[in-house]
Parts: C-alpha cells; sequence; structure tokens
C-alpha cells in the first residue's frame, strides 16, 4: 500500500465491525452517522492534502525504518525539528477543522513514547518489546493506518490505588496471561476520535509500583476487537450535530470522546509493548506527556485563530470594525503565540534519547500545559466580548426559526445588520461553536490536569539551586534549613 | 387580590394567549412545555417563598403607595437599603435556581428607571407620564404580575443611527400616533424570561437626538398583546431540555432569552410612559443601568455559591478532598463576594432622586459591570478544574447509555467512584451545566457590554481632579495641557 | 482644650522627650528632622483643614461622649456611615499627601477595637477596662492628640508561640504587675507614623492560649515613655528624605515605620486595657481588623488616583495625551474603585456591637485586604508603563546633575519635552516614589498578610451551605461525605 | 592579544579618560568608584569565567572570521543554536550578579543588527559598510573588549519628527560630514552598563523619512572618545551603594544607565556603519529587537530564579517552610520558564539572513516582550509576598541601627527569627533589593516599550489569514468587508 487516498480511509472505517454507541443506538457507520461523521472527515483532513502545496510537508515525512513516504502521525520524533512540525501541523489541523483531530495525535504520541520505554524495558529486562513495536509501526506506517491513544482509567475511588480498589476493573489491568497474549479487562474513559481510528494504542494511566503490577499495561487493537464496546460521550451542544441548518456551523470538523469498555479483550503478543513492568509505566506516562504537551500548544494556538477570526467576522458582521477591538485581539494573538512558542522551547530544549527519539523538556513542557489550562479560556473570554451578546451563549432563534415560513421573513430582517442575517448567525455561531460549544475541546483536564503538570514543575525544578544563587549574592554563610513543622 | 400563589401565578400564564415559539413549534402551555417550564417554575420559586421564614423578608416588601404587602419586585427602590435586599434576593434566587430568573428582575428595573424619568419628564415638559406609571404600577402589585423588561433593539448596522439605517424598523420605534395611544413597529432582542412574565416593560435602547424622536418610546404590554410574536433563542445543551434523565440537571431553573417582534402593536394612552421625548432617552437607559449593574453583582455571586458547592460536590463524588482545593475555593469565594460587595457599595454611595426613587453610584456601579463580565469566567475556569475532566465539557455518556440495557451497566461500573455513578455524574453535570451549559446566563453583554460600562467609568471619573492632586504633590506650577495630537 | 492648631501639634511634638533614632543617630526635633519631617507634616495635613470646606466633615465629627466637635481620629466608630467617612477620610487623605499618614489610623482602629473588646471582657470578666477606656478617650480627645497604634511583635522563631520562644521577649508580655500598673517588654515592630504621634496604643499581635496569658496585653502610652527606645526602619531611596531639590519630589507627605524597643515600661492602671486576658486577644485583633481591612481600601483608591494623575502628567509632559492610554487609565480606576467600594460594602453589611460599635463583615473586608495585596500592584505596572522609561526605575540624573554647573544646561536641554526639563523630571520622579520609592506603602503585609486574609475568608464563609445549594439542584440525595484521605 | 583577564579588563577601564559623573562628580576610577564598581564586577564575572567548567562553554565561541576563541558577547550570531546560548549566558549572568550586565548584551546585539543591516545598505546603495564592520569587530574580538550600545535618543516633543523638533539636537545627528569621518550631536538616553564599556555601539533610535536623513546614524566609539561626557542616573535606593554593611546586599552586581552627551564628537570613517541612509534606519531597528526580545526572556528568568531562591531563604529564615508557599513558588517558575522559553522559541522559528546573521522570528520575539514587561512584576509580588513585611519595603532599620553600640543589640535581638538576625535581614534586603530597589532592571520599557511590541505583533500577524480560516469553517460565502466607520 501507501499513502491512502481519503476515499480508502473512509472505506476502511466502513470496513469494520460496528462497536460504537451513542444515545443507545449502534452507530452502523461512522462515517456518515451525525455523531461521528464529522469527527471523521476532520480526521479525513489529513488524507486529503498529502499533496497540498501548503501542508503536504507537515503531513507527510519519510520514515526512519524504511525510508518510504508515510503520514508524519506515524513517524518517530527524532529531533526538535520533527516536533515543530508536530507543533505546526496541530496549529494547521485546528485551523482546517476548527477543533482537535487528536485521534491521530494521541496515537502518535503514545508510540513515540513505547518507543522510547520498550527501548529501556528491554534493555534493563531482556524482553523483546522495542522490536514488536517496530515490526508493527512498519507495517502501520504501510496501512497508513489512524491510530488512536487511550491512556485514562476509570480510577474508582481517588484515595486508593489500583489494587486497592473495591472494583479491581477500575484501572484496565491483565486479567490473564497466555502463551499467545494477554487478556485485558476494565476501560479508558475520554478518549479522543475513536470513532475516527482504525487502531487505539493503549497506555497504562500512571506510575505504579509492584502490586499494581497487571496494572502496567501497553498494547495495540483494532478499534473493533472482540470485546470492546465503545460508548461516545456528550459534549455541549451535541444534538445540534443531528439537526440540519448552520446551527452547528462546521461540517467539516468536530471533536468526539468516548469511553472504552473492555470485557476480557485477548491481545495478541506481537502486539503488546508492556505487561507487568511497573517500574517502567511512569516512564511511558512521562515519555508521553513530554511531547504532548509541548504540541497542545499548538492545538489551542490553531483553534485560536479561529477564534480571533470568528470574533472579528461577527464584529464585521454587526458593522464594527476590528480596529475597536484591536486591543483584545493583539492580546489573543499573544496567547495564542505564547502556548505555540512555549511547545517550541520545550522541543528545542530537549535532547535525544539512546533509541534515537527525542524528549522534549520536562518543565518547559509542563509550563506549556499550565498555559494551555488558562490561556485559552481568557481568549473565549475576549472572543465573546468581541462578538457580542448573540455569541455569548448563542442567543438566536434557531435555524429552524430562521427559516419558519410564519415568522423567519422577520428574524432576519431584524438579524440582519451589516452583512446578511444568515451571514452573521454563521459567524456568531462559530464563536460560540468554539468558545461554549461543540467545538470546545477538553483542553484543560486532557492530556493530565494543570495540577498534574504544576507538580512535574516543582518536581523537576531545582529550587535549592536558586537558593544557593541568593545566599552566594546575598553573602549569607550561615546554614539555614528547611524549617521542619510547617506554617 | 394580593399576593398570588404559586398556582395562581401557573393559571395567569396558563391563561394567556399563545405567541411563544420555538424551533418553529408554538408553545401551547408555558409552564409544560419542556422549552419554557424550567424557566416558569424557576421564576415561580419567588411566588411559593412568600411566608418564607428565610426568604419571606426579601421576596415581600410594603408598597409606597398603599402600605400593603407586595412583591418586592414590583415595589419603588426607594433607599441604599432597597438596593441590598434587591442584591441580596437576587443572590439567593440565583442559589435557589441555579441560574437567571431575570423575567422579574428586568421589569423591575425598567419599571423603577421609569419611575424616575417620567417624574423628569413631567417636570421639564408639563406631562404626566409619572401618574400614569403610579396607576399601571398600584394595579400591578395589587395584581402581583410578573413583568420582564425589554430594552435591546435590532439595531442594524452598528455606525448608523436609527433614522439612519436602510430598515426604519431596526430600532423599535413609533408608527402611528392615535388619540387613545400609540402603534409601535420593531423588535427586542435578546429578552429574558418572557415565557414567565405576565407582562413586558419596553424601555428606549439608547440615547436619542431629534430626529430620532420615534425610537425613544417606553411602554408596557401584556406579553401576549396583539400584534406581539415571541421566539425563543436557543442557548447551550438547548435540545436537552427535552430530555429525560439528568442530563440536565436542574428541574427547577433555567434561562430563557426572547426575540420579540412588534408588527404593528397598538399601545393604550395609559401604559405609554415616554413616546417622543428623545432627550430622556439616555436619562432612562442610565437610571435602568445604575440599579441594574449593582444588583447583577448578586446574581452573579448567587450562581457562583453554586459553582463552588457543585465543584466541590464532584470533587467528593470523585473522591478527593475540598481541602486540596481550598486555594481555588477561596478565590472562587472572593470573586462572588467581589461582584456582590461591588453592588452593595455601588447603593451605599448612591442618592436620593426627588422622585423619591434610589439612584446608585454610577463609577461603581459600572465598575461591577466590568467585574461581572470578568469575574464568572475565572470562577468557571476553577470550578471545571477542580471538578476535573468529566465536568469540563461533560465528557460522560448520555442517560440514555448510562441506563442502557446493554452496556448501561458497565457505564455505571466506570463511573462509580467515591460516590455512586449517578451522584458523580448529576453533580459533574451541574458544574458543566452552569459553566459551559443550559444554566450559562449572558453575564457579559446582558444589561450592556463591559466596554460600554468602561465609556461610562470614563466618562463619570474626574481624571483631572487626579492630575491636578500629582501636580500639586510634585510642587509643579507649569501649565501642562493634554497635547493635542494623538501618538 | 479642643480641636488643636497645626502649630498646637507641632509643639506638642517638640515638646516630647527625643527617643527616635535612625542611621545611629538621635533625632532631636521630629519636626524639622529630615527623616521625620514629610511624615510630621503629612499627618499635619489634618490639623490644617478641621476648617476646610472640602474636607472638614470629614476631619471633625462629635464626640459621642461629649457632643463637642472632635477630630474623627479619637471618634467611636457607630454605624455603616461613620465607616465611609473613615473610607473617604483616608483616600482624601492619601491624595492629600500622596502616601500613608498611618500614625493616627491604627491607633483610631486600635482604640475602636478595644471599646468593643474592653465591653466584652468586662462583661465576662468583671473588670473595668471599658470605663478606663472611655476615661482615656475623653481626655484623648479633649487635647486633640495624635495616637498611633502598635501590633506586630517581633515573633522569633515563626513554628513556636510566644512561651515556647528561646528568647521570651519575642513577643510583648507583662513582665512585673504592680498595684499600680504593669510592666513590659519586647518589641513592637514596623509601626506606622510614630514620629507624628503623640501617644502609641497597644494591641496583643494574634490570639493566645493560656499558656501565653502575660502576651495579652494592650495599653497606650506616650510616645516619649521611659524605657521605650525607637528606631526608624529604611524605606526605598530613603536618603533622598535628606537631599535637597526634587529627587524625593513630596515636600508635605511621608510614609515611616519604626521599631519600638520596650526596655521595661511601666504602663499605670488608668491606661491599661488588657492584661492577661488571653480568651480575649483573638477578639481584639479580630475587632482591629474588620475596620482596618476595610478602610485601606480607601486607602490604596487615594494613592491609586495619585498615580493616575502622576502617570498622565508624565506622559503629557512627555508629549503624549492622555487618550493615547484610555485603557490603562480606566483600568487602573477600576482598581481603586474595588479597593474603595468593597470597603463601603464591608461597613455596610456590618453589624452594631452591644457596646455600640460597628463591626465590619468579616468576609468581605478580608476579601478586601486581598485585593489591596494585588490591585495596587497592577496600577503600579500601568503608572510605569504610560509613563516611561523615566519614571519606571526613575532613571534620570539626580537633581546635583540635574543643575550641575558643568553640564546641568545640558541633561534640561536634553529632558525638555512637551513641558519644561523640571516639569517632567518632577512628573516622573512622583511616579517612581509612588511606584518604587519612598512613598510606596507596605499594603501587602501592612495590617496583615493576604495569606492570614484567606484563612479569615475561608473560615468565615460557609462551604456546606453553597454544596447543600449544589446537591438540592442536581436532586442528589446520596450522602457524599469530605473524603479523609487527602490527595 | 586574545581573551583577557579580569585583571586586564579592569587596567583598560582605568586607563580611560574619566569623563563620567553622578551627583556632579566626576568619577576618577570606575573600578573603585562606590557609584559604578558593582556594574564594573558584575561585568567582569564574564572574564572570570572563562576557563570555568560550568559557563566557559556559554561565555566564549568560535571567531567565524578567524576561528579562534572569542568572547560571546563579540561573536556573529548565526543559528537559532547561538541565540540559545546568548539566552542561556544571560540568565546564568543575572543568577550570578543578581542583575543585567547591559553593557555587553546591548553592544553585542547592535553590533548583530548593524552585521545585517550593513550587509543589506551596501547591496542596495554599493557601500563598503559591511567590511568596516568586520574590520572592527575582528580586532575588537581580539582586544576582547567589553562594548555597550545606545539607542534611545533624547525625543523631544514625542508629537515631532526629529527634523521638526525646536531643538534639532533632541535626536542624534550628523552635523557635519568630513572626508575623514563625520561629526555627530545629541544625546542617548538611559544607556546601559557604560561604566563597565570600553566601546559604545550607536544605532539609530527608530525609523526615518528622508527629512530625517541626519538621523540615520551609525557608529561605534570609545567610552572615553572626545566631546563626550557621560552622567549616570539615579535608580532605586542608589545612594545605599556608597554605604557600609548590608543594605545593598549585592557586592558583585549592579545596574546603572546613563546619559550620553555628545557634543560634536569625530568618528572616523572607518567606525562609521550608517551615515543618512535613512530608509535602513528602520531595518537596523527591528534587526536589534529581534534578538535582543528574545533573549532578554534568558534575564528576566535569570533575576526571577534569584527572586525565588532569596523569597526562599527570607521564609525558611522567618521559619517558614517553602512548602507552605509551593504554590507561589511554582508561579514564580512558570513565569521564569515562559520568558525564558519564548526567547528560546523565537529563536527556533527565526530565519537565515544572507548575510549569515540569523534573524529571530518577529511576532514570537514582540510577544515575549510584552511577557518580559508582565510577568517579572508578578513574581516581584510573589518574592515580596512569601518574603513578608520586612522585605516588602525593605522595613528594617539600616546597618548602622543594627551595628549601633546604644541599641544595635536589641534590634538583633528582636530580628532574630530561625536564622540570625544577619542572615535574616541580608535574606530580606536581597528580596528588597530585586523587587524594589537598586536591582530593579527597567525590564518594562528597556529595549522598548510593551506598547511598541504590541504594534510589531499587530503588524506582523496575519488577521485576514485567520478571517479566511474562520469564513471558511463557518462556510460564509458574501464578502465581508471592515467597515469604515469606527465605532
Amino acid at each position: 500500500m501507501a499513502l491512502r487516498t481519503y476515499q480508502q480511509y473512509l472505506e476502511s472505517l466502513q470496513a469494520m465491525r460496528p462497536n460504537i454507541y451513542k444515545f443507545d443506538r449502534l452507530i452502523e457507520d461512522v462515517t456518515t452517522d451525525p455523531a461521528t461523521r464529522r469527527t471523521v472527515r476532520g480526521h479525513g483532513w489529513t488524507y486529503k492534502h498529502y499533496d497540498d502545496e501548503k501542508y503536504g510537508d507537515l503531513l507527510v515525512t519519510k520514515s526512519h525504518l524504511t525510508g518510504e513516504p508515510i503520514s508524519r502521525y506515524l513517524s518517530l520524533i527524532e529531533s526538535a525539528e520533527d516536533m515543530w512540525q508536530n507543533s505546526r501541523m496541530k496549529r494547521a489541523a485546528f485551523q482546517m477543522t476548527g477543533t482537535c483531530t487528536g485521534g491521530r495525535c494521541v496515537g502518535w504520541t503514545a508510540l513515540n513514547a513505547m518507543f522510547i520505554t520498550t527501548y529501556d524495558i528491554d534493555k534493563e529486562m531482556g524482553t523483546n518489546y522495542h522490536g514488536r513495536l517496530l515490526d508493527w509501526l512498519k507495517q502501520a506506517q504501510e496501512r497508513d493506518i489512524t491510530v488512536a491513544g487511550a491512556l485514562t482509567d476509570a480510577k474508582g475511588d481517588r484515595t486508593k490505588t489500583p489494587s486497592q480498589q473495591e472494583d479491581a476493573d477500575s484501572f484496565l489491568h491483565i486479567v490473564e496471561r497466555r502463551n499467545d497474549g494477554i487478556v485485558v479487562r476494565g476501560a479508558k474513559l475520554m478518549i479522543c476520535g475513536i470513532a475516527a481510528a482504525n487502531e487505539i494504542f493503549v497506555l497504562p494511566g500512571s506510575g505504579y509500583k509492584e502490586p499494581d503490577a497487571d496494572y502496567a499495561v501497553s498494547f495495540v487493537i483494532p478499534r473493533d476487537a472482540e470485546g470492546l464496546t465503545i460508548v461516545e460521550t456528550r459534549h455541549p451542544s451535541d444534538t445540534r450535530d443531528e439537526e440540519d441548518g448552520f446551527d452547528n456551523p462546521v461540517a467539516d470538523g468536530g471533536i468526539t470522546q468516548s469511553f472504552l469498555l473492555f470485557e476480557d479483550v485477548f491481545i495478541p503478543n506481537e502486539r503488546v509493548f508492556m505487561a507487568g513492568e511497573y517500574k517502567h509505566s511512569l516512564s511511558a506516562v512521562l515519555n508521553f506527556i513530554g511531547p504532548y504537551r509541548s504540541a497542545i500548544g499548538g492545538c489551542v494556538a490553531g483553534q485560536g485563530d479561529v477564534k480571533i477570526g470568528a470574533a472579528v467576522l461577527t464584529a464585521r458582521a454587526n458593522g464594527l470594525s476590528a480596529k475597536v477591538f484591536q486591543d483584545k485581539i493583539t492580546q489573543m494573538t499573544i496567547n495564542n503565540e505564547t502556548t505555540f512558542g512555549m511547545g517550541i522551547a520545550a522541543a528545542a530544549m530537549g535532547r535525544k534519547h539512546p533509541s534515537g527519539g527525542w524528549q522534549c523538556d520536562t518543565v518547559l513542557s509542563n509550563v506549556n500545559k499550565v498555559h494551555v489550562a488558562t490561556l485559552p479560556y481568557q481568549t473565549n473570554i475576549l472572543a465573546q466580548d468581541i462578538a457580542g451578546g448573540i455569541a455569548e451563549t448563542g442567543c438566536m432563534p434557531s435555524y429552524k426559526d430562521f427559516t419558519s415560513k410564519k415568522y423567519g421573513h422577520l428574524i432576519q430582517k431584524y438579524m440582519k445588520a451589516k452583512a446578511s442575517a444568515e451571514s452573521r448567525a454563521r459567524a456568531a455561531r462559530l464563536v460560540e461553536w468554539a468558545t461554549i460549544g461543540a467545538g470546545v475541546p477538553g483542553c484543560m483536564h486532557g492530556g493530565g490536569s494543570p495540577d498534574g503538570a504544576k507538580l512535574v514543575i516543582r518536581a523537576a525544578s531545582n529550587l535549592e539551586d536558586k537558593v544557593a544563587h541568593a545566599k552566594r549574592l546575598a553573602n549569607i554563610t550561615e546554614d539555614i534549613q528547611e524549617p521542619v513543622k510547617k506554617k
């Protein structure tokens, strides 16, 4: 095979066993069902633009395994430059689809995390996970599949470890080890872009200790694997996905998140990349969050670009000049460029791992996660501020009312401003969609919470080094210890 | 009559002519229709608690006209203390219903604004609007009706005044003056709580000059007046209002906003309070925004209280202690108390108008408007931060999936944490509802935009007085003028 | 006697025993010494304006003891209105002197705190402190003295209580109880405006338990009491106080803070208001911080007004219009009015104590303390932003260089802009003085730290009430307890 | 010669003609005079650590002209990696000296800006400035001199261009063109680190049009050039530089800024790099601000590191654990890493100029300037918050009082906490010094104001591209133009 066409991508999705539900209804064809077609089209953007003059270099790169042209989403990240392309590609994807195409990027980051982690496990434990991963990766590149990624477990009672839980399945775990593979049970929750994926790359959700060894598990499976049931979650205004008209203004982009329910799913050995090596489960997670928290800055910047555009468009449709709002637009731009830039910096300050993978700077990537959990909200406020009351909560009649035979002409009469009523409504709906509607990605807790990122920052920053600078500068020779009793 | 019962209130709504639509469908009974019943019940809270030990004093006061007990929502605001009760009542209403019961408060503020404005018009022009208003008010108190208020016009092209618009109806205006009354045409948009109201109090939307005299119009009409068509607007996740289960978690509260379409509506003289006195249209607006922008601080604080509670509840359901988040909770508290407090201060620093009405401090009430357009957003972020990924965008399966016969048990198995799956889902849905769902009021642009408030602050602050202090302190005697050419 | 003249005030200071030092030098006359004359003149502003048309009503009120006109700074605060005058007076004082005249306000707040506290002690313990306080207060009003206040102890090791300290004097305490009075030892640090005061009102610095009973002590003494040594602390750029010219641009205002060193100071019984009643020491502090943290919002607003004026003046002197910076000026205004307003609100929501004193709302006054520790810093940034590089760190040659015979003409040639070089330098020096120089008051930690205020907010806010609202709204019946183990 | 020793550096400064003044006093020896010795020692840090294991690679690089080891401060910036070393070196310099060593970095940036600009001028105009610059640079590298940089003119009335000013000298300009060189007159103000420099590299302060051609001038001169008089400006608490003891706690670091007064200074041709090519004056400035606004993020981060250390040190000296303040410390860390990281990103996203120089990304470097003008202020607030009242405004007695024979023992008795009184005072003075004292650099307006940076961001961001994304996503086909009339 090689790089697939958009049509081939759609067909590959249609060829899979239907195992996705929403509203207690089985989705027969993810490419046409209102609940999933937008995210499929959004992910399909990547397949459509392999040859694009502007985006081709972002979307296609060379396989380090075969030298053949492959989707970047299936490549090894070997350098800062590769990460920068990652950030740029994600920014472009958000600009083009309006929101997240996370069914590709999480899986990509997961396979890169396990590329490094399996190398380390093999080195320490004498296993052969790394080779397995390369074998899988090579054929994944050849098939040009879309791979989603899954980390977050159900977690149960947050005060307990996996093995302490009343329900042992609260975290996904190995329930049987067979000669030819493992059997797993549990769930992965809030998993992005599943409906658009061919396969799902699973990682442990956290670092574990010995009693939780069975929870240290990583593998990759077809989306329609036997025993796997998928339920799509809701998102704001999600039933508009099923409506006609423009109340969901974006036709070719949309975010979905799923619950993956594993009822004793069998994974053959060649697709298992960790199965009990609990000491490496934290590394797997850290190897994931480094590039992930760097590149999401690009995502958020790309959506921020759309928010700027949508807000300005609405203002102009209202009859107001962008100049009136130039300070706000500049602040939105600063927010976008800050998350984009911090990701670039985290990559730049990274280091090469012996496996050949690239590890982004821990402090900078986690600082970026905090910004990603903060700045887009300010951008949302500014977008709603600029776009006015009709955009703030989408305070306009529905498309059905807009086209009502009884009074639709009056709605349109009174919604006309500088631009036509329809253009104005579409622009305002886009602001609503991106700031308080179906286009809002879960950027605060996606890829981990900001509080988690702060813990990493704290651990990875050398506080005592800073104290030493201060002591030397102030010429203090007394040994001043950290007091034992807290305030 | 006198203070009505909740039942009487419902009956009064049912007795009106159906003229409200949503989704191109006529709403036959606002008290039972899914699109409007929540807001009716929310407004009805006030009728239910007239005798309540805790809330009675907030909800009932004495008529300055008759000395009889009346709904505070139909009273004259005569003092700072009255305004403080206003703030407290609104805070309580938001705490009890989760969101806005704006069908009472806007009308109340409007009638108080016109109480002062008609006094001034009569004094200057020799008209008798004030007496008319008192007559209407007296019987409104006796009937104990719910009165909504309407200011915002369609506005058309923002670069033009009303009479310059291509479509003369872009702002509501008088199209005919008859002996017994006036006829008006145009629209009022984004009007809150209409479905819960018996009558609608209309104010001019802005200050006008002579060519726009016909746009300077104020009156009160029954909600079902002949020629008036009402279309409910959408709000985030609004179709959940029609669903079973708890995906819209709040049964007895909800916000609606409508388009009011006036097709040559006749208003009898006794209900007209301004009809061409353009010089007083700005005063009418300013007399409105003073108390309105003071008291919305209470609204926002009340919803903020709910957000704190909902976030903590979700965290506890997740198995996490509120102590983990105490800094965030304190910040949310500070936000709530700041908007509440600034409203109290604006009332305290107010002054008595010769008519007997109370005028809140201009600078402080408008400063509060800016806080109201800012701090609740920070509170939302913190609520989502505390409550986690399931609350951030409501990333959970639907109620239908939750109760699916096929896999509902698995959803519940994996959503169980410290608390039951259902409690956890309900708590998280409440956070979603209040921060990114149907419970989000339009607090940024409602009652005017923050940029408008900043213009008022600028105009009402004495900059030169501050410059004079600086000059004196720095002992500068040179006359330093404002340079003419801008940067 | 009665209200004193400014001249009488100066003479009263000159008549006292010199016991204040700075730079290891005894200050013979506080009214003329460069280290103290500015703060004396600043405090003297109040004496000069008793009859002022604009300020008289703020500065003079009627004694609730005698009905005679007295300085407001020696009055009982009996109502919200009294507190509002307090806020207004402090705002005016900062506008007129550029900075803090804390030698009057802390003492005033202290005597009001002990007015309430002694009432409660007497009621509970059968003592007669309240009568003593009234006796002292009556003659203090008659003598029209300036009374500073002192709370903060040396504190030693923050992990230990007073009686656990290695050095028992780390907190001021009673070392001897005699028939005619008590003897105290210890220190009060960072005490404001001492050089301008006739007497000092001392309060315990915190709440104490039984082993620390000797630390629960309150009294008032003459500033020149036997055994009391006072050392003035430094402040930014403090040696400019001794220079000629305009590098300290403010002649009649300035803040000082002192270390008070008590070496076995005797206090006669009639001036002792607490002497071991440890159970009431926390109340004394809380009765202090309520009005104090309300009214400092006025202080900070008044200085903020000066910062706006100084920044605009510098911009105009540079040749730039205030219009260029209008968004920044509006934000500074919002900051000022927020701290002012929150103090007003804290007073408005207060309650009458049985003693006749007024107790401000706990939550609102402490929320204001947090704003006071935050917003003025933003105002400083904006002032420096508007005023440019010469104001940011005062990056201009000294007055000596400005008037140098060798090259002073060149400095003046190149500093001339729209305004003269001298006006421009004066304006910029005023911005420097107020934002990074001698005029910066210790508003973050003065009157207690913001973290302390947050603890009070946390304790005084009813979190469970908010959780109950959320539970009811979400229709959750399960009992969801606070989890025991922390995250 | 080659890399110089610290001793050689000092001797080179001592060998120059004294032409620097402060307080109307000629500074005979900048290496020993209290007003300048700290900045000399701070700059000298670079000479001392050429061979340092930790810092050597930052401080020394290879000349692209000769291949010899040279000071990085005299090197050509050829790549993103070179810029990253720039950022790292500046961060290290701030960590080691506590503040700015701007006498090296501005000159370095200036010579790099003119490296590119002279290449472009020569290409367009056929001049030979680039060769001159290389000649000068080669011998500057050989002599290993310290080169300061100067851009900011006196500017006069901000509403007028240079040639419109009443005083033609308000901007530095060419007053005579001779065969062997040019003669210039005017001033450069607020120039950093001059006392520590051997030479000064001068750039035009802005972009100019034809009538202002004589103001488009760039050259390099010895600091003691004939006709050049230098006056040091003040900074906060600057007279403490002359005091004994620890009230200025930093002995080997300090920032100075000067007024450079050019009274008809002759510049020989071989040192002139622009003389009338007004079309290139804006490029010169832009070529300067790119790398400058990138690398200042490192400066600010380095000082931020010191602020964290100093605040924690003070807290521990007070007896409080850093854990109490961990959220604040993390926020300070985020601030530091954000400015550092954005500079890294601006370099990473840069491009190679045909001359061989590296041009940083315009948007990202200017976004960083805005952060540099904002985040360090928040870091200051947090440092003062953590360190308490004694650090906030340095509210402690002077060193003279601390060691007073009369009462010094009492000061020390009461300042002792967990750590000794002296350590505690030194730590608190360091916080004061870095946040409100002599160590505060002019980071808001240094290298241009944040408002200027915002203008560049606005111009360099493609707003219409963002609007186009929004239009496409919302499927709007109508042509919506920017309305002409402003709000």
